[in-house]
């Protein structure tokens, strides 16, 4: 085979954007094809503003793709997570160590800026309103559909599957025997609310903070934006008491908002025009098996679309690109590399998927609980004096590259460790002692051993 | 609403047909449209004969559309499991107590005598050569391309998806939102052999049994067939050290069998020319949830496929029926009998799902355990003593109207009872005493106060 390889990418996304870029920085032949048109020219996020946590892998992938400095400035960091009590009490959480944050994103933003990188390289084609209908996997050729409907056919030596949760390239992939698929909804949904920025342009809300309004079965978050706004988002169930089904007005949105989120509310000046625009999204998630039909591969949601929950959709498919080109760069046979790429990643796509839906209860659930806050209080102290032995399962997500199923693997055993510690009666009173400390790092060494 | 609707079946198969006989008796009219050339103008199961064993609920279903008399003519009764040992024994394992049976058809047989019931009806009219391409939820139309692409559109009151596990219909579900859908390939494979009447037309294995070759890891079984002949399958891994990527031609398989299936081999004259033409078939478990947008329901495969070792795919679909009429026979809102349909019929389908697949892990693991031979005389025994309070598993699901998941339920309790009783050492010697007879229903009673 050619040194050089003509690389068809389905999806102009996040991540077929990135994956181009790192195609194109070794000189490979590019075709990007987006179903949509060019977000530079028009506005393709209707009623959805969404912004991402982008984290150290996503970084690391930008990084490597020598974007880290430019993507920086358009990026909020986000030190500490901000809890809104029902009291009215407002709790600070940092996410990490000191100098730790996750940073806020546009979606939109990103997008273009990844875009513009790509289409600077002389190897990249970019084409938008490209409908991806069918994937030929003997002849590695792909049939879209123009804004006209006209049928384009590409043959490439390798395509990939970049085109989200609603993958084109999966679909056809379905109709291959034996490729495992599943699709599930979760109960909740959610709705975007905007808060605009003050007079003089300034955020009405601490804007260094993931702001969390926690309650129980459903909650607000708001990330802020580079012009002063904050994005709000409110998870809710589609069904039961306070639903989706129920807050049926904005009269009794309102009246439900003022009961429980009144200090967001107060930002929000036209909250009933905004109820009724916006629309009301589901949340999925996305397992398939395998990723990988002779020449094409499927990358990012396409092969795993998970709940937004740990902020970790964008960074995993980043990180899976990262992953694909360490196996790329490292041997000739391509092949291989794509089938080694599936099975390394398969396991973490899958623990990324367990995580961000645990993440969901300990967002909603356990940030308004004490209880909690001392535990991650405790762990934050552990992990300062023995950095070695033990770091929180939301830093080795968040701020390092453990593989995710690994990160799965030793918080359940944190897990397990502080289930006991938490349960001791006096721990309000002995968890700065020398004797917790021990008997973690006892039992820690022990599971270990 | 009219009171006599219009329908749309989807699918002419075991289901569809059946389906469109019960709604004709009630004076509907209706429509059923089928994929394929009609079976009984052209034969459709290329290299696949597939028999299946109809049971109870089967026989149930038939019986309430007046079919029972005309299908028991092309129905074998099969009374007990022919286990055919490694070590060249033969042991009879009934299913049932005496008189109880499972009755092998042929599917093909079946479906053109239930094509031919419908047919019957003045107000069932049959298209074949129809695939569904597209479904309106909004207005119940679907459109059909015919066998030379011109597309038809049906408009009706209901439509009913019984296209099987590869429905149309269902495929349209999955483009509406919040649709959950999973569908798992198992590691096994399967490929039909077929072993021809001997000389005189006469059955050349026992003709009343299923036959059972239990490897652990691979089993074959074999299935009578009205002409003389069994229809045999090997259920066989696809990757492994024995495996259909490892017996790649004619004269590997014929070794495996040599020593594996010598007797069964022996009965195959044309075995190569079999294991070459025959195909490799995959075998899927699909879920899926709701069943019902507006007035277009799924219905049998279409809605729940399962894997066949329970030999209750067909009959889970045929009591699919039955439960529907159930709802529609006793209440004139049918759209609130639909969606008490699929509430009720849910958690059966995933129960039967689960127990088709551990029975396969019980027909090829362990019919040829000693132990669990044993156990079942043991249980065999407590049903005849005891019949109001102990009902095998199997018997619950084939010679019962129990719903799967209280069958499922009761399997479990049961489990958890016997394996403390053949855990005794003691147990070959005991097994008939009254000690064990009163340990099992004190156990028993325990549980279910």
């Amino acid at each position: 085979m050619k040194q050089k390889k003509d690389i068809t990418i389905v999806g102009g996304g996040l991540v077929g954007a990135l994956l181009a870029i790192y195609f194109a920085k070794r000189g490979h032949k590019v075709k990007v094809f987006e179903r949509r048109p060019d977000p530079r020219k028009t506005s393709v996020y209707a009623g959805r503003s969404i912004n991402l946590a982008l984290s150290d892998r996503g970084w690391k992938a930008l990084r490597d793709a020598g974007l880290e400095q430019e993507i920086k400035r358009i990026a909020l960091p986000m030190y500490h997570r901000g809890i809104h009590q029902p009291s009215g009490e407002y709790v600070r959480q940092p996410y990490g160590q000191p100098g730790q944050a996750i940073y806020s994103v546009s979606r939109g933003g990103l997008n273009i800026a990844l875009l513009n990188a790509a289409d600077a390289f002389d190897n990249v084609e970019l084409f938008f309103n490209r409908k991806c209908v069918e994937v030929d996997f003997q002849t590695t050729e792909v049939k879209f559909l123009d804004s006209s409907s006209n049928e384009v056919v590409v043959k490439s030596d390798y395509i990939f599957g970049a085109d989200g949760a609603f993958s084109g390239v999966r679909g056809e992939m379905m109709k291959t025997d034996r490729f495992n698929y599943q699709q599930e909804y979760i109960s909740h949904g959610y709705k975007e609310l905007n808060i605009p920025a003050g007079p003089d342009g300034q955020f009405l809300l601490e804007n260094n903070a993931l702001h969390i309004w926690p309650r129980k079965d459903y909650m607000l978050i708001a990330l802020p934006n580079l012009d002063g706004t904050f994005t709000c988002t409110l998870f809710f169930p589609f069904e039961g008491e306070y639903s989706f089904a129920t807050l049926t007005d904005a009269y009794t949105a309102r009246k439900f908002f003022q009961e429980n989120f009144s200090d967001a509310l107060a930002l929000i000046p036209d909250f009933e025009n905004q109820w009724q625009q916006n629309p009301v999204s589901s949340l999925c998630i996305i397992r398939c098996y395998p990723w990988v039909r002779n020449q094409t591969a499927l990358i990012g949601d396409a092969a795993h679309a998970i709940v937004p929950f740990y902020g970790q959709g964008m960074n995993s498919g980043f990180e899976d690109v990262e992953v694909l080109f360490q196996l790329l760069d490292s041997q000739s046979n391509w092949d291989k590399a794509l089938d080694e790429y599936q099975k390394l990643r398969k396991p973490d796509a899958d623990a990324i998927a367990d995580l961000a839906m645990r993440n969901f209860i300990e967002m909603r659930d356990l940030t308004a609980d004490p209880k909690f806050l001392l535990q991650k209080k405790i762990e934050a102290r552990i992990q300062q004096k023995y950095p070695d032995l033990w770091t929180p399962l939301y830093s080795m997500v968040t701020f390092s590259h453990i593989r995710y199923s690994e990160a799965l693997k030793l918080g359940k055993i944190h897990d397990q460790i502080m289930e006991s510690i938490m349960n001791r009666p006096d721990i309000h009173s002995i968890w700065e002692s020398e004797e917790i400390e021990n008997e973690i790092i006892t039992k820690l060494k022990a599971i270990k051993a």
